[in-house]
């Protein structure tokens, strides 16, 4: 392990018990029925404990949106041709994406990493309208070798935790995940697979909406790459390098950042996940920092909520991906920070308190 | 029934059948993966119906507060005393309460009304602060007469109809439903179990949180007060008029009113679902306007939704009214409508739609 990689994954912390117990009390002499705000008053209380104070702030959000390619589309695991990666990072760039517009509504910006798609994107790159971090021009097919090199999975942990630790520097408040790769709930199956023991075909699902017969092959072509690389459960890296993508090495490294910056970064759905997956298994600390946004309609979805151990925001029947759940579940992290900011307590408002004489 | 109410009840017409399938069209040729946005494109089609328009704009928001108070409230009821409704009405006021911060992260203002609060609240109505459309000083108690007559449930109905036509007609573009009432839980039930028929121990719940002897006694109060009033089913004003509220009749009037206008509302938790099973006994198209905000943690808020037909968008454990939830699914609201507003078709973002050759 790298140093840069060592030191950030060793220094994640749990989060503040002590500021969680004080939030906690403190939201309850708010002027409303004992926890009648359900779940606000648990994110409130984890971003009190997370910024260790009963003011934290998340207006300035950025949702990270990591691109990326994979040799394995070349099994026929996808509905969409491979070129549509670069597609959709210029449809990101225009503004005309899902992600662009429900950033808006959560006054968020939206940055775009290139991870490793298989296009030159170095032009965008230049004019500054992407971040450049790419690897490679797509990983490897993993149903022959190794997804990539050991290396290549250090670097797309490390580029993630540089894009966060960059964010947070710049007062960034809030962060979420996002992606993009055509191809890529394969690897996000195969890394929940490796690192629960699930099987394969449990976790294995229909992405962006495949036949019953070519989700016959995807189950195929994923044990097929579990068997080929063995990754070894007790090592994420591992797992990364012989069964993922460099996109979601980056949102192991953007959510691995934001803890150790002391971030709160809200989880997309079923690509997100898998690299929270990876993040939680290298720095089991970094799950208290996390939100998860929604549960997908990728069928396996709800599986690695469970390994997480996280409940989800929203349901709302979302499977796109780009960090479109993240956007939606920010305005409720938002209302949660307001909350604890603004609300009144039964005394602040001279509300009685207590119950019938 | 009076002239205003029934011209009302009779005006409200479908929502656009053709403008629905236009937009269910045009949402199909985004540039995502058939389906992906989930309840995002329902909401984008039922907006772009009512407004009859592709381009619907929900940009002028208010959450429409009703407070009443409850002659019920001398059986033990509540957790919480009567006084607790004016003083939460001063809260909304300054800005202290729950409604208040969640509106401001949807953008949205907050109009409180006075349908019949126990107390003087002249003051505030005078310095502009809250509507008054103050029917009585509370209703009677429901256990041993009506609450109401028949002339002050007409009333309610229409004072909550005249705020939503002022609104309307002032520019808003959504609306959204909230209440304030200590005790209305126990009417919401009743109207809940009149229109529907289920048993009263079914359809009753904690409210703000009672003890399992407390809401022995609820349920007890329930059907005594069903059992002396007779609530005729086929006759919604009837059973606004035995068992409802003040509050609950003016929740009713604003989404009939919304309606009426072409205004899609957003109904918040049990209490103003009790208001929409009445507007929908009432003019049953009127269904077709309202946005269910979130699944309560009130019991038998579920069956309220079965006989609305509605799906609800959040499922956060939420249970204190006020249009707490409401306001936050105002901005998933507002997102269903950027994605239809602003997203990219396939061919506009010129990305591959076609699935893989």
């Amino acid at each position: 392990m790298t140093c840069q990689l060592h030191k950030v994954i060793s220094e994640i912390k749990p989060v503040s018990r002590e500021w969680r117990r004080q939030a906690k009390d403190y939201l309850g002499r708010l002027a409303i029925p004992p926890g009648s705000l359900g779940e606000l008053l648990v994110l409130a209380e984890q971003l009190a404990g997370i910024k260790e104070t009963l003011r934290p702030s998340v207006k300035r959000k950025v949702i990270v949106t990591m691109a990326g390619d994979h040799g394995v589309v070349r099994e026929g695991v996808s509905a969409f041709p491979q070129e549509v990666t670069p597609q959709m990072v210029n449809n990101f760039v225009v503004g005309g994406a899902a992600i662009n517009v429900l950033a808006e509504t959560a006054g968020a910006s939206v940055v775009v990493a290139d991870m490793g798609v298989a296009a030159d994107l170095d032009a965008l790159a230049r004019e500054g309208k992407i971040l450049s971090y790419k690897i490679d021009h797509g990983t490897r097919n993993m149903v022959r070798e190794p997804a990539m090199t050991r290396q290549q999975a250090r670097r797309a942990l490390e580029s993630g935790m540089e894009i966060a630790g960059r964010l947070a520097r710049d007062g960034v408040e809030l962060l979420a995940t996002g992606d993009m790769g055509i191809g890529n709930t394969t690897p996000s199956s195969a890394i929940l697979a490796a690192l629960s023991g699930r099987p394969v075909r449990q976790v294995t699902g229909r992405g962006t909406g495949i036949s019953d017969e070519a989700l016959e092959n995807k189950i195929r072509v994923i044990e097929k790459a579990m068997d080929v690389n063995r990754p070894d459960p007790k090592d994420p890296v591992d797992v990364l390098a012989k069964v993922g993508g460099f996109e979601i090495g980056g949102i192991a490294g953007v959510i691995l950042g934001a803890a150790y910056h002391r971030v709160p970064v809200v989880v997309d759905g079923f690509i997100s996940s898998a690299g929270a997956l990876l993040a939680k298994a290298l720095a089991p600390n970094s799950v208290e920092y996390m939100i998860a946004a929604h549960r997908s309609l990728e069928y396996g979805h709800q599986f690695m909520l469970e390994e997480l151990g996280l409940n989800p925001l929203l349901n709302l029947n979302l499977r796109l991906g780009e960090g479109s759940g993240a956007a939606l579940a920010m305005n409720i992290v938002e209302s949660a920070a307001r909350v604890i900011n603004k609300m009144l307590t039964f005394e602040d408002a001279g509300v009685n308190s207590g119950p019938v004489a």
